[in-house]
C-alpha cells in the first residue's frame, strides 16, 4: 500500500511560543495592530490564534525577561501518535518531558523535547475548538491574519537538520537552495507535513536560533495594509524587509520584528502541493531571484539577526554553534 | 498507527474531460479569454493545464456531438494504489476497463470505471511532467486560473453517494447542507482529500450530472478580471452567476457556461484543512446566506442546467433519476 | 480667453444630509460597520466624514420622523462666488434662503434653495478644516471610504433638468442614456464638476426623489470588504444590488440601503476627466451591459424606491411628478 | 467672478518623449511587458497611449543616438489659450517655434519652447481622437496602465522653477519638501493642473533633467504585476526601487528603468483635488516616511541618476547647473 511509512502522521506547524519582555506592548503590535485574536490570558501569557483558527491558539506571547523562542508545536493526528512520537525520542535519548495539566491553556496531553540540532520542540494532538473567525468579517482587522504557516530555522549544518525532519519525522522537501560547490551543497530547505510549501525551512547559520515565524493571510492587500498600518503608527522601523515577492515558494512576504526585535513574516501567495511526488525545486545561492523575485538584495540585518532559543528548562539560551558554510548569499544589501 | 484506514491513497481532483462541439471555438474561451495553457491537441482533444499545474493537463476539451461531462479523472498516490483501487471496483461489480496506451495523452497506466451512481471515473498515478508557468508571469492571461480544485455532482440521493465516497474512497466531509426535516436530511456535501474545502460536492438534483467544475485563482480580482474580459469580449450571458461569496467554503464565485453550456466556477478564498478531525459546518437549506453569504438568490438555471454524463461506451448519455427530496432552497432568483 | 463663461465656479459634490428615524442604528450602520468618520454631533445630527475628506463633515444623518433627503450640498470656489448664486437664484425667483449661523455645524455662509426641480440645494464656500485621515492605515475600518462623490436623482424630465444644471450651472455631461425612439430621448445623464464621471446623475423616474449618494472608494476589494461586512453583522437585506462594474462610468458598484431605505452606492474604477472637450458617451436604454457590464439586471426595487426630499420649510415632502417616458429599460431583474 | 486669473488655462500633462536608442527593444519593454497601447509609429517614432486615454498618444519613443527627454506637452482648453500661451513665451523672449504640419503624428497646431529652466515644452490643444481602450477588458495586458499622469524633474533652483510654473502658467502646489534650515527653503514641490496630486513635480538636483515620467494605474495590484512581468522576462535590474508607498502623494510606487535608461514610475492610490485653496501638505527633507512612507530609503541610483533633456535644435543636450542646496536627504540606500 502507499501510505507513509511512518507511523504516526504529524499534521502541521500548530503553534509558536515567542519570549517577550513587556506583554501589553506585545499585544498592542499583535493584536491591535497586526488583528490577531486573543482567546485567552493569564498572568504571564497570551494565548492568540488567527480568523481561519479553530483551535484555542496558534502564537503564545510568554513575559520573559529577554525575547527569544518558547517553543515550537506541531500538532499530531491522534493521541497514539503522541506516545509512538514520545517513544520515538526516547529512544534516540532527547531530553523529553510530558506537560503538566494546563500548563499550556486549552491544550491536551502534549509533551516537549529538544531536537538533535537544539530547538524546544513540543508535540499535541488535542486542543480546545474555540469559534472560527472566518466569516465574522466584521471582527477582521489589522493584516486579516488567516493563520499560522511555517518556522524559519537558522540552523548550522542543513544537511543534518534536513535528515532528521525527513528521514525520522517525515517531513517533505518542496524547495531547496544549494551552494555553487562542486558537489553543491544543500544551504537551506523548504519542508513541509500540510499540504503548501512549508510548515519548517532550514537555513545556514549560527544556530539553533529563530529566523521568523509564517503567517498566512489570504492576499497580497493584506500584506501592503500591514505596512500601512505599522508606518502610521509610528512603527515603520519594525518593517524590515518587504513587501516583495519570493523566488523560492511564490510568496509575496512582509518582514516585521515584533517591539522586543522577534521576527514575523506576513506571507501569502504560495501554492498547494496534494502530490507527495511533487518534484522539488531547485535553486542556486547566488541567484539574484531566489530571495526576492523582483531582485532586491535582503538587507543585513535579514542575515545577522535571529532569535536565541531557550534550554529546555526554560532558563537560558542553547549556546550557538557557528554554520560550517557561508551563511549568506554573496548578494546581500545593508 | 494513526494513518488512514485505507489500503490506498487518492491525492486530488486531477483533470476533467469535457465535451465540446467546436474545439475551435472552445478554445478560444477557455485558452484566449480565459487563459488556460495549451500543452498539446489532437484532432479531436485539447488538452489544458492551469498555472501552477506540472501535470500534462487539468482540463481535456473533447469534440463531441453534444456538449457533456467525458470523465472525472482522481489522481493516486502510487502504481500499487491503482491496481488495489481496480481490484475494488471490479469486487464491486463495478464496469471498468484500462486505458489503451495513449488513449489519454501524456498519461500513463490509468483505469475508467461507472461508479454506483453512475459517474464515468478515471484513476491514474503516471502522467507526464510538463513545465509550471507559476513564475512565467509574462504569459499568464485571463483569468489567472492556478489549478482545477473540484467537481460538483447532481446525484439524486446524496446520503447514498456520500456513503460512497467516503466510505469507500476515504473521502472526509468538510460541510454539509441539512434541510429542514426533522430529523433533517442531507442535501448537499462538500468532501475533500486535498487539504482544502473540496474535491467533490454532491448536491440534490436530477443525476448523475455534472454541475460544474471549479478552478481556483489567487485573489478575488482574477474572478472579477474573467467577468470583464467575458464581457468585452461579447460573452456576457455566458455569466450565469456572481461574483459573489458563498457562505459555503467562504469562496468568491463566478459561474460561467462555456459556448455549450458546460458549467465552470472561478473560484478562491476557501480555506486550508491540514486536520483529519476538522468539524464539518453545518448549513440549512433555506439560510440565505448559504449559497451567497450576501444574500442574493442563484438564479433558477444555476438550479435546473447541469452537464449530462457519458455512459462508459461513451456513445449515449446516463439516464436520470430524479431526487427523493426537493432540488432547491424555497429561495431561488431568476 | 478660454476659462468657462460662467461668473461663477462649482466644486463638487460637498455633502449630503440624509434623514434618519433612528440616530443611533444610523450611527452603528455608517460609522461602526461602513467605517465613516464622525467629526462632531448634536442632539439631531451627525456629522461624519470620509478618509480622504479635510472638510468638517460630507454626510450628515438629521433625525426626522421618516427617511429620506434633507439637502445636497455643492461647494463653490469662492465668497463672491456665492453672492453671484444666489443672485442669479433669485432672478430665477426660486425660494432661497441664508442659513441661521450654527445652524450647520462647521460651515460658514451658505444658502439653501429649492431648485426648478423640486432639490432643495445648498451652496457653500467656507467650511471648518479637520485632520485628513488619508495615511492614519490604522484608523481606517469598514468599507475604506475615501470622499463622497456625488448624487443620484430621479426627475420626470430629464431634458428640462439637465438644461438647468448644464446652462445655468455650469455641469458638463460625461456620459448619457438614450431611448430607442426615432429621434432618441435622452433617459438618463451623468454630469461633472470635478474631474470624475459625476457630480450628479439624472435618471428618469418619478420625482424630485434622491436615488442614491455615491461614495469612491479607493480599490474593488473595498467594495467587496463592504458586503462581507454587512452580511457578518446581519444586513444582507441590505445589500441590494452588486457588486458588479457599471457600463456607465465603468466603475465597480454595490448598492446598500441603511437601516431607513435611503440608498447609498459604494464605486470606484470610474475615469478622470480633465478635458472639458471630452466627448460624452452614449449608451442606449436596452443595451443590457449599460447598467452591469457582465449583463445582470439590475432588480426591480432599484427602479422602484427612492428617497422623497424635503420641502423647503423642512415639514413635508414634495410631492412626485410621473414620468414622461417610461421609468426603466426592457430588461429588469426581480 | 471666482475663475482663475490665468487668461488660459492648461489642462493637464499630455504626452512625453523620450529618446530611445533601439525602436524594436523599446516596443518590447513599453508594448509588450508594460501594456502600451501602440496608435502608430512611422520610422523613427512609436506613438503610444495608454488604457483609458482618447488622444491619439501619450508617449512618444523617438529613435536617437543616446537617451534623454525630447519634450514634455501640456494640453491646453483651446485654440486661442495657444495663441495667448505663444505671445507670453514671446514677452518673455524664450526660444520658440510653431511645429511643422505632421511633425508629430495625430496632433494639430503646438508649438515647442525652452522654458526657463531650459526643458523643451510643447503646447497642444488638437489632437486625434482614438478609441478608448478602457472596457476592451480583453485586450489590456501587461501592467493595466491607465494614463500617463505626470513628469518629475530634477531643477537647480526649486523655487525659481516653482514660480515659473505657479505665476506664470497657472499650476498649484498640493504638497512641498522643505529643508531644515531656519529659515526652511524649499527642496521640492509638486503642481498640479488636473485635479490629483501633481502634473509636475520640481525636485532639487542638477538640471535642467527629466527624473521620470509617471503612469496612473487603478489598483495596487497592477504595479505588483508589472514587477513580476518583468523579472520573468529577465528585466529584474531593471526594476529600480518599489514597491512601496510615498508619503508624499500617498501613492504606491514602483520605479522602473526602460532598456535606455530613461526612468518611469507605475503609480496609483493618490487623492483627488477638486478644491483650488487645498492647503498644501508639508514634508520635511529628512522624514524618513516623506519618500516611502514605510520607511526603506531610495537607492543612491535614484537621486544619481535622471535623463537629459534636448537643446531647443534637439543635436544636443542642456548643460547642467550644479543645485544651490544639497541635492538629497541624509538618509539614503544604496
Amino acid at each position: 500500500m502507499s501510505a507513509s511509512s511512518f507511523p504516526f502522521n504529524i499534521l502541521k506547524t500548530g503553534h509558536v511560543e515567542l519570549r517577550v519582555t513587556d506583554l501589553e506592548r506585545a499585544r498592542d503590535f499583535y493584536v491591535d495592530l497586526l488583528g490577531f485574536v486573543e482567546t485567552e490570558r493569564d498572568d504571564d501569557r497570551l494565548y492568540l490564534r488567527c480568523i481561519e483558527d479553530w483551535e484555542h491558539h496558534s502564537l503564545i506571547l510568554r513575559r520573559a525577561s529577554t525575547p527569544g523562542l518558547g517553543h515550537i508545536a506541531y500538532r499530531v493526528e491522534s493521541d497514539e501518535d503522541l506516545e509512538t512520537l514520545y517513544a520515538l525520542v526516547q529512544d534516540q535519548q532527547l531530553t523529553a518531558r510530558w506537560l503538566e495539566l494546563d500548563e499550556e491553556r486549552g491544550q491536551g496531553r502534549a509533551f516537549r523535547f529538544r531536537d538533535p540540532i537544539g530547538f524546544p520542540i513540543e508535540f499535541y494532538h488535542r486542543i480546545e475548538r474555540v469559534e472560527r473567525q472566518l466569516q465574522r468579517f466584521h471582527l477582521h482587522r489589522g493584516a486579516h491574519i488567516m493563520r499560522v504557516d511555517h518556522v524559519n530555522l537558522h540552523v548550522p549544518d542543513v544537511t543534518f537538520a534536513e535528515s532528521w525532519y525527513a528521514n525520522v519525522l517525515g517531513f517533505r522537501r518542496s524547495e531547496y537552495t544549494e551552494t555553487e560547490d562542486d558537489p553543491p551543497r544543500v544551504w537551506a530547505t523548504w519542508l513541509h507535513r500540510k499540504q503548501n510549501v512549508h510548515d519548517v525551512a532550514l537555513m545556514t547559520g549560527p544556530g539553533p536560533r529563530l529566523h521568523h515565524v509564517g503567517f498566512w493571510t489570504q492576499e497580497t492587500g493584506n500584506v501592503l495594509r500591514a505596512a500601512d498600518i505599522l508606518a502610521a503608527s509610528g512603527f515603520e522601523t519594525h518593517i524590515e524587509r518587504g513587501p516583495g515577492r519570493h523566488g523560492i515558494s511564490n510568496a509575496m512576504f512582509l518582514y516585521l520584528l515584533d517591539p522586543d526585535g522577534n521576527r514575523i513574516e506576513l506571507y501569502t501567495n504560495d501554492y498547494l502541493i496534494p502530490d507527495p511526488d511533487f518534484e522539488p525545486i531547485r535553486w542556486q545561492l547566488n541567484d539574484p531571484k531566489r530571495q526576492t523575485y523582483w531582485g532586491a538584495p535582503a538587507p543585513q540585518s535579514w542575515f545577522d539577526h535571529a532569535a536565541l532559543v531557550e534550554t529546555f528548562s526554560g532558563d537560558a539560551f542553547v549556546e550557538l554553534t557557528p554554520p560550517e558554510i557561508a551563511d549568506r548569499p554573496a548578494f546581500v544589501g545593508h
